[in-house]
C-alpha cells in the first residue's frame, strides 16, 4: 500500500519524524538523569505506547480510567492515571486494573476520594500506588501545595491498601506559553512549590519516591529541577501547529521535535477560479484552537473550515490551482484531539504504508 | 440500568423529546406536500435513522460515502450523498454500494467527474442515480445556478449509466441566520436561483423529479418554495444549543425542536470554593462554537473548558457548590461533531436506559 491509496481524510505518521521524536526525548530524559512516562492521551495508541516504552520509557500516562484499561489490555504497564477516580462504579474497575496491572499509579486530591479508595481496595484485597495531584496554579484539579498536600499524603498512608508514591503537579498553564524565557520563567515558578511540598513530605518522613510533571512545552525546562523525577510529555512524539508556535530556545518555533502528523485530504470540488474544496472538515481536525490546519508543504492555498465535512481552499496563487482529486496534507492544529477522531493512523516511511495502527483508545473518556 | 449506572462521559438521548422532534418534522413536511430526508451526518446511526424513516422519511442523506457504505449494511435505503465522490477507489467503492443499494442518489459538480463515474458505473453495469449540485451562495461545492448547472445535467443525461434525478442547493450559509425574518428572505433568495434551474432544465426537458435542500434552521421557511421537492434537515431529531440561538418564527430561541440531547459528567474535583472539575473536556464535546457547553437544569455553575478531559465549573452561587461525584449533564454546543466523538449513544427515557445504539459510521468521513 502507498501513501496515495489511503482513503482521505486520514490521519499519517510520518514514521522517521516519530521515531526521531521518540529517541531525542528518551535521550534528553536519561542525559539528565529523569524518568519518561510519555502521555498516552495524546496518541491514545498502543503500538506507539510499545515504541516509547522500549525506547526507555516507564510507562505512559493516561488522562482517564478507559484508556488505561485499553492499554493495559493490550500488555501495557508501568501506568499512571492523571484524573481522579471518584465514581463509584469507577472504582471498582480500578481495581480490577490493578489487579491486572499492579504498578498503575492513580492520583487523589481529595480526602474523601482516598477514603473511598482504601475501603475498595481492602475489601478486594489489592494495593494501589498512589500520587497526590498538586495544584501548581493550573486551575484544574490538585491539592494546594505545602500543608493541604502534606495532610492528604498522610491520608493516603494512613490508608494500608493504598501506597504513597509520591506527587504529581501539571503545569499545563505554563506549558503554551509563547516565547522560551518566559515560559522557563513560568516553568520554574509554578513548580517551586511542587518540589517544596517534596521536601516538606520528606521532612515529614513520607516517601516521595515519584515527582511527576511536565510538558512538551517544558521538556528542555524542567529538567533542570532536582526535585522533579519524571516528566509526562505527549504531543513531542508526534507534535503540532499549537506546540509548534510556542517557539524554542533557539528561535521563534518551538523545532526540537518534528512535525510527525499530518491528515490527507482530496479536493472534491474546484468550483471557481479562487476556491477549492477538500473532504476534511470539522471532523477530521481539532477546532479548539482560533488557527486553521496548515498545508505541507503545498505553496498556493489558504485552508478554512467549511462545515464537518468540508474545508475551503482560498488559492492565492492561481498558478498553483489545486486540481480536482489532488491528495493535500495538512498539519492539524492540536494533536490530541485531532488523532482522537480517528480509528487509525497510517504510519508512513516516504510513500510507502509500513503499517496501520490502531487508536485502540480513542473515544475513551470514560 | 438506570441513568445513573451510565460511566461518564456519555452521551445522552432524551427519547421523549426525539420521537416528538421526529414526529413534528414528519408531520410538518407532509402537510406541505413535501419529502423529508433527513441528514444523518447529525447522529451517524443506523437505528436513528431506521426511526425516520418509519416516521416517513424516504431515506437518509448523508455527507459522506463513508457513512453511507455503513448505514446500508445496516439495510437503511433511499441514501442521498450529499459530497462529491471523485478518487478514483471512491468511485469503485461507490459502484459496489450502488449494487446493493440501487436507490442511492449522489451530487455532481463537475464534468470530468461526470465522466469518470460514466465510465466506471459502465464498466461496472450499474445506473447510478446523480443529482447536479448547484451553489446557492453557500460557496462550498457546487456548479453555478442557470446554464452552468444546465450544461452539468445535459453532461449527466448524456451518460447511459448515469440517471439524472433533479438538481441539489444547499443554503448552508442561511441555516445559522440569526432573526427567523432574516433567515427567511436570506433562504429565500438563496434557493430562488436553484427553482430558476429547475425551470430552464424542465423547459430543455431534463428530468427534475428531485430538488433536495434546506436545514433545521429554515424547517418552516424553506417549504414555502413550490420547486423545493425535499428536504434534508438533520439536526431537528436532536437539536443543539447553536440551533436554538438562531431564534425561531415565535421568539428569541428556536424551540420548534427540543434539546434531546445532552452528556453526562461527573464532578471528579473540588478543589476550592470557587471551583469544581468535571471528566468532560474538549474531547466530549464540539469545540467549534464560540460558546461553552451549558448545564441542564443545573443552578449555580458555568462551564467552560479546562483541556482534554477537564471541564471547569466556576461556582457562581455557593449555596449551589457542586458536591464531589455529582453528576451533571450539559447540553453540547453543536451536535454533529459531539455524536462524532462517541461510539454509542444512551436512549434514556426518564431514569431509564432503553437502549443503546450503535454510531456505527462514527468517524466516517470517507
Amino acid at each position: 500500500m502507498t501513501r496515495d491509496d489511503i482513503p482521505t481524510p486520514a490521519l499519517l505518521l510520518d514514521l522517521d519524524r516519530f521515531e526521531r521524536n521518540v529517541h531525542r526525548m528518551a535521550e534528553h530524559v536519561a542525559r539528565h538523569g529523569k524518568q519518561l512516562r510519555p502521555h498516552a492521551k495524546t496518541h491514545k495508541c498502543p503500538e506507539i505506547a510499545r515504541r516509547q516504552i522500549a525506547a526507555g520509557a516507564r510507562g505512559v500516562a493516561c488522562a482517564k480510567l478507559g484508556e488505561a484499561e485499553v492499554l493495559a489490555r493490550a500488555g501495557i504497564r508501568g501506568l499512571l492515571i492523571t484524573t481522579e477516580v471518584v465514581a463509584p462504579a469507577a472504582i471498582r474497575r480500578l481495581m480490577r486494573l490493578v489487579s491486572e496491572a499492579p504498578d498503575t499509579l492513580i492520583v487523589v486530591d481529595h480526602a474523601d476520594n482516598v477514603a473511598a479508595l482504601g475501603r475498595e481496595a481492602t475489601a478486594d484485597g489489592v494495593v494501589v500506588d498512589v500520587l497526590v495531584d498538586v495544584d501548581v496554579g493550573n486551575r484544574r484539579t490538585g491539592v494546594a501545595p505545602g500543608e493541604p498536600a502534606l495532610a492528604l499524603a498522610r491520608a493516603v498512608a494512613a490508608q494500608r491498601a493504598l501506597r504513597l508514591r509520591g506527587l504529581q503537579g501539571y503545569a499545563g498553564h505554563c506549558a503554551h506559553v509563547v516565547g522560551w524565557k518566559a515560559r522557563r520563567e513560568a516553568s520554574l515558578d509554578a513548580l517551586r512549590p511542587l518540589t517544596e511540598t517534596r521536601a516538606l513530605l520528606e521532612r515529614h518522613d513520607l516517601p516521595v519516591e515519584i515527582v511527576a510533571g511536565g510538558s512538551t512545552g517544558t521538556w528542555d525546562i524542567d529538567v533542570e529541577l532536582p526535585g522533579l523525577t519524571e516528566l509526562q510529555a505527549g504531543s513531542y512524539c508526534v507534535m503540532d501547529l499549537d506546540y509548534r508556535r510556542v517557539g524554542g530556545r533557539g528561535g521563534e518555533l518551538l523545532t526540537d521535535f518534528e512535525m510527525a502528523l499530518t491528515v490527507v485530504a482530496t479536493v472534491v470540488s474546484v468550483p471557481t477560479r479562487d476556491r477549492a474544496m477538500v473532504d476534511a472538515g470539522l471532523k477530521a481536525f481539532s477546532t479548539d484552537k482560533p488557527f486553521p490546519p496548515e498545508p505541507v508543504e503545498r505553496a498556493g492555498i489558504a485552508y478554512a473550515f467549511a462545515g464537518d465535512e468540508h474545508g475551503r481552499l482560498t488559492i492565492t496563487d492561481p498558478a498553483r490551482a489545486p486540481r480536482l482529486g489532488e491528495r493535500i496534507e495538512f498539519f492539524p492544529p492540536h494533536c490530541d484531539p485531532t488523532i482522537n477522531l480517528y480509528d487509525r493512523v497510517y504510519a508512513v516511511r516516504d510513500s510507502t504504508v509500513e503499517a496501520v495502527w490502531e487508536i485502540a483508545a480513542r473515544g475513551r473518556s470514560d
